[in-house]
């Protein structure tokens, strides 16, 4: 695809989120509603676009975690179509008067929720992203615009052609679901500097794309960052469920953001309680300080690294600090700024854990894995953020939308 | 300065928002306080200070309105001195819960506004901005990182000695704000890309500034964007209201970015309305495109140009509209997102330009001057940001802060 292409391409999707923003919430549900029952019908059609992409990722030799990734199947396909009607049911965060009021010169001041208008999103691999992130988008009164990587082409555009039929049935330009078909890295560089026709860009990515988008966007962005999760265990801690919580935080599903990948335990406490959670952990790997090894011998030496790490898999680093003190400021020093959990009964201490530990969420005996959007009861998510600015942790609907100052007045000018 | 006595600086201002971040509000209004009487007493040395810079300039030959940004005097430092004990006067917005509920497995969750961190302003000229922003970031208990300009250097190093001999006497740490003394180019766009040292950057300047933000910085910023603010007089405006309205929005203050640059009326009433405000508007030269021109000979032909241009003085473009749909259209061609206003007497007209139009604000029978913090009814403002991430219009108080999720339980772990 020429630039010239992609800047045409995004010309049409900007014209179609005008038309998307002033739509009623009832046409974008049907939309979704439109599109679950299609994708339901058309299932075969995208399964056989699907098993081409099979075929060429297996020609090219892509690894299993990868091609498990790309692979649909009737389950993932009625996962799809569920996923279209859940987002279709939710409530519309659009038009949300966020407050008012009236000013002594009479004018009336109101913040309203409105749409953010075309959401860009960069994804890798996994095709029921495709329908997933159109749905949120749409729901949210936004055009989608996605760029999915070459391994998925052929069933992304399966799933767009399905989604883009749905919105014009429902009554919606085709244009406010579309696909750039051109997978070339220049052509992911030039989607990422389309300021002012893109209006926010979401990653769905591993690293190298986070680095890329900070490097090369100029379109604003929310991260979908990294999680280097840590569970402090404190002297004060009920050993039981500290053993509980950090083996669901690191076990439960290691390969999500949310799972802890370090654990601080009280030097008091370190004797008693290594061994046990060691115990605990399984299979999981230990990487630990001295102190950790001088009473888990054979655990293997801890690098810096280790602790700046995301393992993603059965692996944890351990560190024994001095008090909490010390292991906010270890979270401070190689936290990601995810999700942080102190397992502790004393009230002085988890109040000074939750005001200074800088992070998007900060749990008190509980695991980190609750940090996601459906846990913390806020319905589907599109990723969770660890930037600070506009969304910080699970970003739900509600983060697809910004707000807009409407000020009424019978005349007023300012003196 | 050497990018690594940057990076230096950079990670005690760091350690500072730390401390700044876990103060209580009293101490930080006491340090404003303080700051305040400091300023008041030492505004002798403070203008010493300036006259350098001013002499600087004058040697440099820099023009009559650079010099006039740049110059102090009693009043205007009896002005800064206001504002800081204003700003210590507005409510804190650290602390306020967004939100809270209970989930079925009894976690207690809660959405709380916490500070950003260390936030960096990078500004020009007027060395009132460094008390200014400096007093913003602290109350919302952040650390202030400044970046002025070299004309400045003197002045800004002046007053950024009383801020930190504040903060001090107050118990806070010095480098709670903080001046990169190196005014250079490659010190500017190192300053943007210290990622993970600044969490949220504010630039107060020109296009230049902006430009080369968007280009260079990795730290995520909030965009004091360009005004070409348009009114729109509707077939249904009462034309004496119209004119004051334009008369208002273009002439009260013609160099900030809220004043109105275009003028669009509707072709129904352009013949009668024109002249008149013409009249009305004085020494305001007028461009004009071909239907205007037919109404107002004398005005001279509009380019594209000129209707993508914020002027920020006494020339504005004007077009005649079929009807408020081609006003809408013409708004999301030329305007900037900034505050777009109609005159009309017609509720749907108004319903209409209110949902189509996107922008920071709309008004409806209102002058664009009115969108700014203080006239709104926040306080005060750190600037009127025309992105639609994280702040949207204008950026009080709490657009410096953000929000961390609080989750508490009793051993929850996830299943």
């Amino acid at each position: 695809m020429k630039p010239s292409h992609l800047g045409e391409l995004a010309v049409r999707v900007r014209a179609a989120s005008r038309v998307v923003a002033r739509s009623s919430s009832a046409v974008r549900d049907d939309a979704l509603r439109v599109a679950a029952d299609l994708l339901s019908a058309e299932a075969g059609a995208v399964l056989e676009a699907n098993r081409r992409d099979l075929a060429e990722a297996e020609r090219r030799g892509a690894d299993g975690t990868a091609v498990d990734r790309l692979r649909l199947s009737e389950r993932r396909i009625a996962d799809m179509v569920d996923g279209l009607r859940d987002v279709a049911g939710l409530p519309d965060p659009v038009g949300e008067v966020l407050g008012g009021w009236v000013r002594p010169n009479g004018l009336r001041v109101q913040r309203v929720r409105v749409p953010l208008g075309v959401v860009g999103v960069i994804y890798e691999n996994r095709p029921n992203v495709t329908s997933d992130a159109a749905a949120l988008c749409l729901k949210a009164g936004n055009a989608a615009f996605l760029r999915g990587s070459s391994s998925a082409i052929e069933s992304n555009r399966a799933v767009v052609s399905v989604l883009r039929r749905a919105a014009r049935k429902a009554g919606l330009p085709e244009d406010a679901v579309a696909l750039v078909e051109d997978t070339g890295h220049e052509t992911a560089i030039a989607f990422m500097r389309l300021r002012g026709l893109i209006d926010c860009l979401v990653p769905r990515g591993g690293p190298g794309l986070i680095d890329s988008m900070i490097e090369h966007a100029t379109v604003p962005y929310v991260l979908d960052g990294a999680g280097n999760c840590h569970v402090y265990v404190d002297v004060a801690a009920d050993l039981d469920m500290a053993t509980e919580i950090v083996v669901n935080a690191k076990t439960q599903r290691p390969g999500v953001c949310n799972a802890a990948e370090s654990l601080l335990v009280h030097r008091s406490i370190a004797a008693a309680f290594l061994p046990v959670v060691r115990r605990a952990l399984g299979d999981v790997e230990l990487f630990g300080d001295d102190r950790t090894r001088s009473v888990l011998p054979g655990v293997a030496a801890a690098t810096e690294d280790d602790f700046a790490r995301e393992y993603l898999g059965a692996k944890m680093s351990v560190a024994v600090v001095d008090d909490v003190g010390a292991a906010i400021d270890h979270i401070a020093r190689f936290g990601s700024g995810h999700s942080e959990a102190i397992v502790t009964a004393d009230l002085a201490t988890a109040d000074r854990f939750v005001a200074e530990v800088d992070a998007a969420a900060v749990l008190v005996n509980a695991s980190t894995r609750f940090v996601d959007g459906a846990e913390l009861g806020l319905g589907a998510e599109v990723g969770i953020s660890t930037q600070k600015l506009h969304a910080r942790g699970p970003m739900g609907l509600r983060e697809l939308t910004c707000v807009k100052w409407v000020v009424r007045g019978e005349g007023q000018v300012r003196r």
